[in-house]
């Protein structure tokens, strides 16, 4: 069998195709795509790393084999970006997706195909409690962008032309790395950039309630959505991932236990309102029930979080 | 100003139209859009009829002006349609749709953009009492497509691209002329062909809730939406229109109530599997409340509804 990640130049993509070396799920051929050739992740004569543009058309087609069994599609354009961009966002988040899942259609029915959705979809005025029937009014390009994408894996799999599974991925935190073009690059930047030793802004109120996913945490819930069975799935496949919900306060609480006052003294609050708009309306909780059911899995504590981060941080040193 | 309607050719196209020449709405020109070449529905000098495939690039920029301040987007492949012809759904209800609102952008930005959407966005296992907040799992490639023209007119809006409003239409019960290739169609049948001393097939049970709306209620509903003030539209365009819950077997007492008992006698039950599945899923009842508040009309007896059919019917001969 083969195996699709997109986006497979991406920190997300790169963790889940190392996750997938550990055989979870066995394949004959790893094949990771990204606009940027992305990085072997691992020495393994399984990996296939191409550089394409998937938006160009055809390519899509040219990927899918008629061994191929399960694509993750993670490549997408984050959601600031999509909101400076607009025309971008919509030809990688929306267009993309209709083309692999055409592709899956047309070449292979029945493929086991996972989309990176994103809690990003919810937004406006939501109730206390976001939950699987809470209506989707997203107030970004990239949360409506999601949310469309997130209906045509819906109908691909009513026909049996894929056998979709939607995750919506709470915010991740803590990424490694540069700030990327996310609104929500600020939730990484102020644990990591601090435990670096350099300084970095808060761009939000302390007050703010975020719902979060480790990186380990993540990655292990798109393999387990990998596995299910359909039978375990009802009808409609967007799965709310579970998440931890914590305030911006909070989590500085635990940077402090973790690293000291000084670290907590290198972040400068400034307000940026196009981020508060956009992070502000995210749902701060969403209920975690169906998808621990279904035996996807969430973090417990920040603090244990940030562990994590530091450990996986001096492995890469 | 210009109005456009596009779907003007269909029924509701040329209802709205004569409705526009009582001119409760100033303007220059109404123009109808069809595949097919609308009718003239009244000898009036504003009026132009075009024949256009708006699938065709670059068709849909062609027809907005620096004037165009109206677009009535009626245009639609019917439910039973697309769930056949998956391709031409996706390119009529989708593909159509971005097309218009992407001509709105570039020639003329803040147009106000009315797009008919259906209850048929919802589906799957819905709460008792669907509203604004009810999450939207349509069961049907024609929901899934309006829901995603609901996304991206909301976003156009949100852009100040176009000045959107979209109207969930209840099943419109009785239109005139033939059936259709709409799930639905049968709503209008089983009134329709009995007061013609036609026989006809009811596909469904009896017991079966449906939420309806009159053709002259929704015309005036259509018009009423293009004449509200932005500042009484919130942030979130998506419009439940008002409608009259009535089960199958209420519809046919009214139908014995005005017509007799031959009428009702003309009426064979015999159910068909892809129509149950399709309009079963849809709800019996959505809460009117928000829609009457922004001065949005419902029907309030189906008895009426079939006057209102008769009446309609004799002037058309």
């Amino acid at each position: 069998m083969q195996i699709i990640i997109t986006g497979g130049a991406g920190f997300l993509g790169q963790k889940l195709a190392k996750a997938l070396l550990k055989n979870p799920i066995e394949f004959d051929e790893l094949l990771l795509v990204d606009v940027i050739m992305p990085g072997v992740p691992h020495q393994d004569e399984r990996i296939v790393c191409k550089q394409v543009d998937l938006s160009d058309p055809g390519v899509a087609e040219t990927l899918i084999r008629t061994d191929t069994g399960l694509i993750f599609h993670l490549a997408a354009i984050l959601s600031s970006h999509a909101e400076k961009d607009f025309d971008l966002g919509w030809k990688i988040n929306l267009d993309i997706t209709k083309q692999l899942l055409e592709a899956c259609r047309q070449r292979k029915p029945g493929i086991r195909f996972i989309f990176a959705s994103s809690l990003a979809v919810y937004g406006g005025s939501l109730p206390k409690e976001v939950n699987d029937t809470t209506a989707l009014t997203p107030r970004s390009s990239y949360g409506i962008q999601k949310a469309m994408g997130e209906l045509l894996v819906n109908d691909y799999t009513r026909k049996n032309f894929v056998d979709g599974r939607v995750l919506r991925l709470p915010t991740i935190s803590v990424r490694p790395g540069k700030p990327n073009l996310a609104a929500s690059s600020f939730v990484s930047s102020i644990i990591r950039e601090p435990l670096h030793g350099e300084q970095t802004i808060c761009p939000v109120d302390p007050g703010l309630g975020l719902w979060l996913s480790s990186p380990d945490t993540t990655i292990a819930n798109f393999i387990h959505a990998a596995q299910l069975d359909p039978a375990q799935l009802g009808q409609w496949r967007s799965i709310n991932l579970p998440g931890l919900g914590v305030t911006v306060r909070e989590m500085l609480n635990a940077l402090e236990k973790v690293a000291g006052n000084s670290a907590v003294g290198l972040i400068q609050f400034k307000t940026d309102p196009a981020i508060n708009n956009i992070v502000g309306g995210w749902p701060g909780q969403i209920d975690n029930t169906p998808a621990l059911k279904l035996g996807f899995k969430a973090d417990l504590h920040f603090e244990d979080v940030i562990h994590q981060f530091i450990e996986s941080d001096r492995s890469q040193v």
